[in-house]
């Protein structure tokens, strides 16, 4: 039908691309890495950050804003921290620009030049905790639970389109707890809450589990992940929560006195996702007809086309229609009457399945004699003829089904896509015949890990929370291992 | 009451400085000139970033995100532009640190060195008209109706929380049209959701007019603006909506096909809020006990303090109010129960009133047996016995007159220090000795108003729309004028 956009099995990278662009997500921009979303993907982003901003703020956190800019020496204050953020980042040297004395335009004033270069957030766990510093005494002042939505910017050699772009939008939550219990039981919380939202707004079923000190966050202690699986058999990490311990209350020396008066250290943790929930909502669902979205995160559910040929019709059936559409926004629905009479019925339709809306309602003359409706579900594409006084409850009970529907869809697939592997070569096989989670004894060291990594582009993706455990041996090294883990070629 | 924070009367700056930081609005930061917006004050912007959210979609609107950081070239596009925001800016010159070679921490990598230079956006006018133009082919593809929710960061060397920081956030919108008219009815429409925002949430009376030349936005031909006057007779403009005629289309090269398929350039308007609304909202109301906060843009609308010695008592307190605190929030309200016992009554009063609660309820064992609550207005800090059967109703329509009355004492307020001056000398002593908005004739010229401003430090904010015409001598040169016009010292 959507003949603009090229096939999954013909490339499954630029059906990607392809995607987001025509579906009116995001485009290029023309600063290097960056991209514009557009206002149809910007409402996409819009309904996941409601819902997770609401998530956060039933879990007891607040919204707050820290600064864009941070001073360079910040990232030399924890250790491991600054081997992994400070390296690849947009560097702002100078505060003026003025006219070139040769008439070429604008250029770099020399004479205002920063006495300490300023960084653009690449992640704010400096800034924040310098500023922490400032607000934590006592144990009074804690438990501090802050989150704030905010743009960073890390200068990504490769960039696509949400999946890894040089600016994006995220949110990040930044946590002080008295003691290590309560920080590590606040880094399980916040990697549920976005298991919670990934599978039931998402539709996206994730596996939750640990990271391995290789792929472990800069300055953690622990990372905890959800990972997802894409319809190409590529895995995507989709959040991360991190355990942080004393690192960087050590690091900007925030202290508090205890109950007893006794100063200690605080205990962090920290947590994100980003725009990067936009690249795994498109490719859990989609299909070669266009983007296809879970009900609950598509910002236009139904879309009302009439079939008409001539006004009088069409005010027939407007007639008949809108009390329908009146009806199904007082559900809290948003509802989209596509009267347009610039292109055909035809062309509607290819465009909305382009954009992913759920349900598509086509009503003609016929069936306002009939008192009746088409009613086609995005999902498999089926259409249904409907008694217009049945047809809110249908709906309703239509966009759970579809909701429900994507999500088995999806974890049938990741299902299908995991594979045992119990030698070295099996393991390659799979990885280049059929992708996929490839669980595989491993004997837990870091070289064993990367040596993997280089001679097969897959890493673990994560020890998942709850692993079996069972005696094997390393598919690598044959050492001895205590239990499987995920590997995955992964974005 | 509050003896923490500095009286108006005594230094009304410091009062400002005092209140944002006590009431736990903002904090400077370790950045030069960037704030950290604090949880309460995050809040308080949540909110009127929602409120004003839902105006410009419900006038059309959508909302899309483009890049931070925007190519220095762009700038040079549009002649007056440059000149108004290429200066103070914060330059990316280049993308990488590394490991000093003598130890000494990280350096910028001059290896890594960008070919041109990026500016972070002090506005994006440049950089959205340079991505409209892969988006506009036809009057089809019009209006477009944009508005982005953003950082922006210019290099204030003077900055003061709120009012004017390195860094801030914002929204921008940028609409795209195919006539001249409809390009202008937008300005306007833009500048009356302002004015709306302003006086029916924020409770803050404001003048719509033109900016004269001197003050109008760098590469509009017209800027409007909403202009208030704070409680020390200082003006504050609060939002401005600028029609852009063609400039950033032909800079840009932009041009659409209209219906006769004759090729034009597409006609602008840009408009934009920011968190200095927070000032003005903050100066508007506030008084020596802190915040007075209007109760549509509260973050808490009601707090209630039970008043006990012994814990059975507070049971008692708790099982009589919590059912109003229940039935007021399914009213909608935001309702705080603080029953911490680890302070007193008198400190959570003093408290609730620095951060501006609009009511506040106490309730003793007295009460408890008379059927009773104590409730406090914030705004006047009356307090009143009310039955608690009838509380709910009272307090819902508290909150209304707490709305209205902070409305009409800062109108009243602007009233009564608003002034004709008819001479050069009544001119300046009303500026030294009242302040407020003073009208006077003007001969029009951008001369004379400089030479107004250097002389008393006093600008033009506006010229009102519908200003009577009246003819008279410019109260400077002489020369003849046809209407007065707003003068004020300004923030």
């Amino acid at each position: 039908m959507a003949k603009e956009i090229t096939s999954r099995e013909e490339n499954y990278s630029q059906w990607y691309n392809d995607l987001v662009v025509k579906a009116g997500l995001a485009d290029n921009s023309a600063v290097r890495g960056c991209m514009v979303i557009k206002p149809y993907g910007f409402a996409i982003w819009e309904k996941m950050r409601d819902v997770l901003d609401k998530m956060f703020k039933n879990t007891g956190h607040s919204n707050a804003y820290f600064p864009l800019l941070i001073p360079k020496s910040f990232f030399s204050k924890e250790a491991s921290h600054v081997e992994g953020f400070a390296k690849e980042c947009a560097v702002v040297t100078h505060y003026r620009l003025k006219n070139d004395s040769n008439g070429k335009g604008i250029v770099v004033d020399e004479d205002a030049k920063l006495e300490e270069e300023l960084i653009i957030r690449p992640t704010s766990e400096t800034i924040i905790w310098n500023t922490y510093k400032g607000w934590i005494q006592s144990y009074r002042d804690l438990p501090l639970l802050i989150n704030q939505w905010a743009n960073v910017v890390r200068w990504e050699m490769r960039t696509r389109l949400f999946l890894r772009t040089a600016e994006f939008l995220w949110q990040e939550g930044h946590t002080a707890h008295a003691t290590q219990e309560e920080a590590i039981e606040e880094t399980y919380k916040m990697v549920n809450v976005y298991a919670d939202f990934a599978e039931n707004f998402m539709a996206v079923p994730v596996i939750k589990g640990v990271k391995t000190a290789n792929e472990r966050f800069a300055g953690a202690i622990d990372t905890f992940c959800i990972e997802a699986l894409m319809q190409d058999g590529k895995a995507l990490q989709s959040g991360t929560s991190h355990f942080l311990g004393q690192n960087f209350a050590k690091a900007f020396d925030v202290k508090f006195a205890a109950k007893d008066g006794k100063l200690d250290y605080v205990w962090a943790t920290s947590w994100g996702v980003s725009t990067r929930l936009m690249g795994a909502l498109i490719m859990a669902h989609s299909d070669d007809n266009g983007l296809v979205l879970p009900p609950k995160l598509a910002p236009i559910q139904v879309v009302i086309v009439p079939i008409y040929n001539k006004t009088e019709q069409l005010s027939v059936i407007s007639e008949k229609i809108l009390p329908v559409k009146k009806e199904l926004e007082a559900k809290g629905l948003t509802v989209q009457y596509d009267d347009r009479d610039n292109c055909k019925p035809g062309f509607k339709f290819a465009e909305h399945e382009m954009k992913g809306i759920p349900i598509r309602i086509a009503i003609g003359p016929r069936d306002v004699e009939n008192n009746t409706l088409e009613i086609a579900r995005r999902d498999t594409l089926e259409k249904k003829s409907v008694n217009i006084d049945q047809a809110v409850n249908y709906i309703l009970e239509l966009l759970n089904d579809i909701q429900e529907n994507i999500y088995k869809k999806a974890l049938k697939y990741r299902e299908e896509h995991t594979y045992k592997a119990d030698t070295y070569e099996e393991f390659k096989q799979i990885l280049d015949e059929k992708g996929g989670f490839i669980l595989a004894h491993w004997d837990g060291t870091a070289e064993t890990e990367t040596l993997i990594k280089e001679e097969t582009k897959a890493t673990i993706r994560c020890i998942p929370f709850d692993n079996p455990q069972e005696t094997g041996k390393c598919i690598r090294t044959g050492k001895p291992s205590v239990q499987r883990v995920i590997f995955a070629r992964a974005y």
